[in-house]
């Protein structure tokens, strides 16, 4: 069955994982470029990834072909060792995705993301030729669906959603937004109503906040949808860090990023708990983004296997609430095999010269952090609002 | 060239990371039981963990026979699904290792640890069989050397290296041990004595607490055989976790044990002052254990390529202390890339309503923990004790 | 010269810190109910705080008349230890604070309080009558001013100011009021221009929230009064304690409230960044409340030194920005004798079990706080707004 | 009754707050130099704090003449705006405490404190010389007993009491080190037993340190007097403030010392937990020292009511464990008039940007903080060394 079969029957769809940062931990990926040619140099550990995940409970593996369109890999080009084409690298992550896929019961989705071009002001022709080069490989090698995601214009994600439309199947759109909307302003509501009249069937977010944040903000967009009476699937595939104290850019542009988040990655307790309010918000395709690791994605199906009746693979490993520390010699290790243990643990960070919130960089702060703001404001803020309109970034 | 010989002339020979904890997050571990019948039931999995570490710069694999004596299989058998007989978890773990170790420049180390039957008071002959069954599996698949690691009570450790011994092969062994020493109050120094004259070439620590803390109890196993006039290789494989208000058990104890640990982690920064002390102590096998991600063993090899010379091969994916931030789209992003930055930073856990320290459960707290221990001493330390000495748990 | 000649010249008017939390450490003023008889039964203990402040460098006295309205002190009068009427009171608080004021140049304002009539549903003509009780006195003894401070609801602020004008002398009106406005959803511009037109010449905030915070409101209140074209002078006087967490009804609300507060009071260089920034705002009354000791009154005077051309009188006991350190003997403690330092210190609460932030009792929460007010809204919050609308607590 | 028949007969005697702390706030005492003249500029302000005192429980008003002596006055003889004779501050001082200590049941206590003299090498003649110069004044105005407290190093403790014990009146030293002994490494112990020797019938600590670590001075010091076979009573006045990161020399080493200490200032309910301890420890003679308030010291007097048998006047003003809030408007205010509450409550900072711990500059760092030990001992400890050999500060 179809993804749209699954949605609307009423099935809880659950996403995969992050492969950036989960491939990077394990020396397959580059911070800062971020490109997938791993799908060539290194299928094996991208198929392991993707199996994990597989097993952990997803129903939908996503093409490891995150910022593989031909213009960012050229414009990383020289952190690849050896020059891959575009094309090869947007094929193997076609083909190991559909390997894995085959070895239970899930679908393969190819992704597109943002691009150089249309940061670089490139024009719509021009974007969309990036997007058509991704697609042309995704129709070959017949995916199921597709998904545009990490769109920080919804301009830029609309025109990626006519491109996929092209291909008669169905597409998802996702955008790395917060409840402040996108960069050029436009509100979370307003969002999800310009993706839906391109076409996209499932709208909402992905990367750049924490569930917390990312399920407010579709709730922005469920409430723009409805006032604009229009008819769309939910999909959320936040963060697995905590970002409470992140402005309008997200996680790029806390001090901690890429390399020192480790203090603020999410529990599987905390994912319970994101999968159960994005579950009563109405969301049913739920997954994640940078951060998750397959036990994250097992949290999410654990969750609600209540609802959809069974648990997944990999809890064969796993005891719903701690309860296989229920045998542990200590009685005091004993005692946290319950849930009530877990759900109200406030874990300490054993780091008691570090701070708990950071003051974000950058001048895309939120609401929130007006202090920063007015700094900013007073300084550069011009110079980046300049550059912002020129470069888009 | 076998260990010592690495070792004697001088080399730093780099550990790998940890087996349980990592495979647990990816699914093919159960915490709790904590037994390796993934080696059996789903090779690829370990396979691939292997082959991360090896890229990262590990030069010893260690065949994943953590808990895999058989009383310990046998005590734990309720959770594999299937009966696995100790003898193949731990032939598949053997070839597993060799099969990866062939691809690079790596020694295997057979491993056995801590067993139920000393905890529960077997006699030597009873607890002695137990590692002769496993040492039976190594000598059959010929592995290099031999490492007894995570014993929380020195006499078991030595009874172990006696084992070991037997084989011929040069014999590593680590304790789980804090400053305070072992669980019968016998020092770091003292360990670290009786284990040589057992028979061990190569001392240290493992597990149960962090970098810094384990540093300090290596130097006091440094000190004891000093003053003993005796000779060994130091060694020491830490948590990948900051427990500095951990007590005498370590990070067991500690109330996010083991399913909320998550803002302990420790950034790669971490690690890369970890192996600098390391070496500047004179520790040349310098590994990690619980939490040790394939990335944080790269932090080892790129702190001490220097010395070594060169860097490993996941390295061609990671730019020494952030460098491949510089070509960032934003300013302050690419302001990051820098060694003063990352060595400075003190990242924030966006936990704003949790703690930076938590108490330790249990009675094994340390004197720094003195309040706890009053409590305790007042209430159930007595039973414990007792416990304690009935069940050596 | 009055106030509103000193306001009107464009002079900065210090008002003097908070009596009932000074005082109540000082062991005259019982947390609760928080009445004021020490004015009659401690007069000393009053006069030396006034004192204290008027050396600060307060330039107003406000008669320690809060909650002194009759039926107040009736309410909490099983606290008083021999019954004092409500007129000996006032009277005394005027004494005293005339007694002080002569000892300087300082103005003395009568206050008044929202008051248990008002919040037990009385009608108009009855909560008036309470304000008018007091005014009596403030007439007979001829302060200089009069200030209706406190208040939760605008509906009540408005009848003290209507009182107050009765007396042709000048009134002040402050709201203990944060961003969201009244306990009636009256936003705060809103508050501020029905204030003026019943009469304030100065309009504002005290208590409740911390300075950060309070200029927000009053930055509301300023926006409301420039879209409605009306004319007034502006005046804060927030608490000493940080509290970015706290709910629409402040700092009442925290779990720390009032025993637990010590962690989040405030040195002197966040008030020397408010005092600034309230100056920066336009802000020309400016003074403190709960919290505020005679050194954080000081830290406004030094600030605005400069603006003022004059110390005051307990800054000879005090080195602007920590000079005074620079004849340490130790030379750490002697880099300490500067502005940068103190303006950038990160102060630690030696508090590693302790959190940053608390989450709110009660049902008035901010936005910010979603998910606790999502809670209440499903459980008690219907039953805490009948109450609400029923008693108006 | 005498101070020792007092404590003979096993009374518990409440000493007093913190004076420079309290009155820097104030605004009459400057931070840096310390010293007392306040006594004659302004003793309305001390006579007011001894009163506050006096109500809040303490048996013993000590004269307000910390750092009296004529070298330090001289030393700091730039402060004091008109010359003020050293005899003048010490006797303003005597007759103050005495006319406060005449409205209740309390002992007027003369101290001494180390002095410049010694600490710039000067010989014993001198040193003494200084000591017996306040010694005349406090036998001209008859003061009930003598108070030694302050001293760093042993040795100049030692030659303080000689002279007090020259009086005939009963003599009582305190320290301000911590558990690793004083500046020239004597333990707790020895300091004890020297003191004890030298003439005192009182020892223990005061200042420096927190409750917590004060305590496990004194305990240290119990065991040395025990060791030695010497009887003495013990006394402790420690900081209020928690400083569990802090080193040698105590919180002058801290970053927040002395402007930035707020957010470790200890709750009511934190010293009743000590005094509770200090009583179980065997401890008579409790008060406090810098940070200490008069609501401080009333949580001592209601911790140990039952014990006594009565409560302080002050306490007319507070109710037992926060029962005054029982008759709070709002539910959840309520919910707080119990002892459980405030006893498990973990104050929030309000402060998300600031850590938990600081490490201390200078060098005299406990063992706990090795780490920058380390640094210093390889950078500037041994200039460092050499002037505290040189120059004993």
């Amino acid at each position: 069955q179809g993804i749209l079969e699954r949605l609307d029957a009423g099935e809880i769809v659950i996403g995969d994982g992050g492969f950036v940062f989960a491939l990077e931990k394990r020396g397959y990926v580059k911070a800062g470029p971020w490109t997938p040619e791993a799908t060539v140099e290194h299928p094996e550990a991208v198929r392991q990834l993707h199996r994990e995940f597989l097993r952990a409970g997803a129903n939908v593996l996503q093409t490891f072909t995150f910022y593989a369109s031909e213009d960012k890999l050229e414009n990383r080009g020289n952190y690849v060792a050896e020059k891959i084409s575009c094309q090869k690298v947007n094929e193997a992550a076609c083909d190991i995705a559909r390997e894995v896929a085959n070895e239970g019961d899930a679908l393969v989705a190819g992704g597109v993301s943002q691009t150089p071009s249309y940061l670089s002001c490139k024009d719509k022709t021009e974007v969309k030729a990036a997007f058509r080069q991704q697609l042309d490989v995704f129709m070959k090698k017949n995916v199921d669906f597709l998904i545009a995601e990490y769109f920080e214009h919804v301009e830029e994600a609309v025109w990626a959603v006519e491109v996929l439309k092209e291909s008669g199947k169905p597409v998802a759109a996702t955008m790395c937004i917060g409840p402040e909307g996108d960069m050029h302003g436009v509100s979370p509501g307003q969002c999800a109503v310009q993706l839906v009249k391109a076409g996209a069937s499932i709208v909402g977010v992905n990367c750049h906040f924490d569930p917390e944040t990312s399920l407010e903000t579709v709730r922005l967009m469920k409430e723009g949808l409805q006032a604009a009476k229009l008819k769309a699937h939910l999909m959320s595939q936040p963060l697995a860090f905590h970002t409470p104290d992140c402005g309008k850019q997200g996680f790029i542009d806390l001090p901690e990023f890429p390399f020192g988040l480790e203090p603020r990655i999410v529990t599987r307790w905390d994912i319970q708990k994101y999968a159960r309010k994005a579950y009563d918000l109405g969301i049913r395709f739920i997954g994640g983004c940078c951060g998750f690791e397959p036990y994250h994605i097992r949290a999410i199906a654990e969750e609600l296997a209540p609802e959809r009746g069974f648990l997944p693979e990999a809890s064969e490993k796993h005891g719903s609430w701690g309860d296989n520390l229920s045998m542990h010699t200590k009685p005091w290790v004993r005692a946290r095999a319950r849930k009530e243990y877990w759900e109200n643990l406030k874990p300490a960070s054993g780091r008691p010269y570090c701070p708990s919130m950071s003051k974000p960089d950058g001048w895309g702060v939120t609401k929130g952090a007006k202090e920063l703001m007015q700094q900013k404001e007073a300084t550069t803020e011009q110079q980046l609002k300049e550059l912002f309109q020129k470069k888009k970034f």
